[in-house]
């Protein structure tokens, strides 16, 4: 007989769904599809000719190192590039509190593995990025949930939840994924006192803050907690991780994030580390330093800037022509998505099928919520994404998207009789 | 205040240690020191003209699509060409029994994830891989162990230990590390029958299998548990979960490797894949597989035989040379490492202190060895790796080694007065 496979599982395993968002890339690999499903960026800014030349350089100069095991806390000079980058914003790190992952995503894997014992809970966001959910799941995390509006996370909510003692709070301040809000100043610095108030830690995750399209810059959490602790060396982090990404600026398909946090926490991080894959691929960390140094990176993010500010400034401007008044959504200052809010009594999930026969596809927003408690609000909301699409795809996957969402209303409503170019929506 | 970080660290980090190896290999690139201490392919094999030749192929034609997320199972064509190539020698995959990971490293912590709860019992090898130990370590494993001789797993003691219930064996038939010893054809038969009769499955690590080089090769275990089984389909895998890797054929540095599992078990995995860091770099992968494509792996393979081969035997050569006769080893058929036995009494720990003096290096043996029982026995043994040093550094290092080893012994017998050529060791 085989093994039964399945009654060996570990327990941990029934926490564990494949993400709506990664089943629908497969569907929206369909050529026919306009699809603002995924986070994907635009495969027409990577920097390719650059790409080229950075690995003629590293397989010319250094091959024998670039093929080889190397350090799992990461290349050194990107180690020293992103300490650097980082502390432009002021949050000062010098290399030995950066590690060097693979992705984001595992950055927010090896946090769940160093912090969650199961059944803790980690506070987030109402609603909150669906990956970090998946990472932490996997190590049984239970959630306080807290609402957030047009400025962020409500921090008028927070004490209650954190007096229930969080092991930390998970929050993604610029340009939230799914929300498309920015967590406004004030909120940043009530948060930042409440976190030391409480002594419950934020990890703040931040693959996006580069990509602003308007408004100015504010500053870090991370930034803002040593500013309160007041830390004499201006080096050390106190009560916040923060988490970034290439995979929004260079390229996703590498694979390259980091974590800057107190060296301690790094130390037992790179622990971890080994253990789990060693470290992430050597060549591919080289590369991405020869592509990003002498301010390449710096000059690449204007371009995406630029593309992707037009790009949601035509998203913008299409739902506002194209939806009826009844359907509202979020006005993102940058990154890739914005936040849809159906009319209540609709369903994001049928909406979801009845937008796949126009040939266009989105987020249903249900899944960006952890636990039970908003399974009703999930419903009304769907996640646009506007970084992948061409401007004139985007226009007209808003015009179907919005075709879409009338024959919803009218199945809704079947005695509702008024001609259509007269009805509520129009 | 800051955070108590350490306070807030959950349960399964008291069982994470640093690899003395990682660890070990930053006091190894000291170029004075002849190190055997890491697993290290030799670079001056990385075909890195056919790198150079793949990396500006993928991003010529294929950019777009190299730069982008990918799907969490891997990249198809070497998926493909994995179940290609694992099907010649019998396993007869398909890609949906194909995971690809980021390296061995990762395979072994997606199966902790999967099968371990905290407290489940691995049966192992004694002495074992030690980073299969780390990965399992994270998931709060406890270890049966099964001593090993020249002839690989004991299978006469496995008994005992299966009937008290281990969620899987996790074993090394090939040129193990870090013994070296290959399990011989009749202990698999026995092995996969017993696997079948306890209904106990088999994780098997083959890192080394295409390193062979002197006698035939054997059937694997997922082979011969096929077989056992008698699938009539001839593509179901019943008991035993296979690993393998491009670590030692292609490179380390790109942190490449793979599961062969039943569909289901792929499923799983790819879910916690998913939650770990998405997917390994969509670059990474093309290139590897623009790299091996069109035969050039399996010519490849041929050249590093030779090396490594001819490295073996410079290796067994010096220490006959060398060492006195009270120390033996293994000789591996294949692989990267052979496993030193010293005289009782004496101490690796000890010997690696006095071995550095002489700028030698090599991996103590007791790290090896998964729970205290062995903790004696693990004291007396060293691993050496013959793969990345020159044929003259390996002489070289063989004969510091045996200095270092006399040495300590005139320590431990300071009453011993014989002159040095007269010596016991002698």
């Amino acid at each position: 007989m085989s093994t039964a496979w399945t009654s060996r599982y570990a327990q941990r395993t029934k926490n564990v769904r494949s993400s709506a968002i990664r089943e629908l890339l497969k569907i929206t690999q369909n050529p026919e599809i306009i699809s603002f499903a995924g986070g994907l960026p635009a495969p027409d800014v990577f920097p390719v000719e650059r790409f080229r030349e950075a690995c003629a350089k590293v397989l010319d100069k250094q091959a024998k190192l670039a093929l080889q095991y190397s350090a799992s806390e990461g290349y050194e000079p990107l180690r020293e590039m992103i300490a650097r980058h980082t502390s432009r914003y002021g949050i000062k790190a010098k290399p030995e509190h950066v590690l060097i992952t693979s992705g984001s995503q595992q950055a927010l894997d090896l946090i769940g593995k160093l912090l969650i014992n199961s059944g803790d809970r980690v506070l987030v966001e109402a609603p909150t990025y669906l990956g970090a959910l998946q990472a932490f799941n996997v190590y049984g995390a239970e959630y306080l949930c807290v609402p957030s509006d047009n400025d962020g996370l409500r921090t008028d909510l927070l004490e209650g939840p954190l007096r229930s003692g969080p092991k930390f709070m998970y929050v993604l301040p610029n340009f939230q994924n799914p929300g498309g809000t920015t967590l406004a100043e004030g909120r940043r610095h009530e948060l930042v006192l409440l976190a030391d108030r409480y002594g419950i830690p934020i990890v703040e995750d931040d693959p996006y803050g580069q990509l602003r399209y308007e408004g100015e810059h504010l500053p870090p959490l991370v930034v803002l907690d040593r500013e309160n602790l007041r830390r004499d060396d201006g080096y050390s982090i106190g009560n916040v991780i923060y988490l970034s990404t290439f995979s929004k600026t260079l390229s996703p398909g590498l694979r390259l994030g980091w974590i800057v946090a107190p060296p301690d926490v790094i130390s037992k991080l790179i622990q971890l580390r080994q253990a789990a894959d060693l470290h992430t691929s050597t060549f591919g960390q080289m590369v991405a330093y020869e592509v990003a140094r002498d301010g390449f990176l710096d000059e690449h993010i204007k371009l995406i800037r630029r593309v992707y500010g037009e790009r949601r400034n035509v998203m913008l401007e299409a739902l506002e022509e194209f939806c009826p008044p009844e359907v509202t959504w979020t006005r993102p200052m940058g990154g890739l998505f914005l936040w849809v809010t159906l009319p209540e009594g609709m369903n994001c999930n049928e909406l979801f099928k009845a937008a796949l026969k126009q040939n266009v596809a989105f987020v249903a927003g249900d899944c960006f919520y952890a636990g039970n408690g908003y399974a009703k609000e999930g419903l009304r909301h769907l996640r646009l994404n506007f970084s992948n699409a061409k401007p004139e795809q985007i226009r007209e996957g808003i015009r179907r998207l919005a075709t879409a969402i009338k024959d919803q209303w009218r199945q809704l409503h079947p005695g509702y009789d008024r001609p259509v170019d007269q009805h509520v929506f129009d």
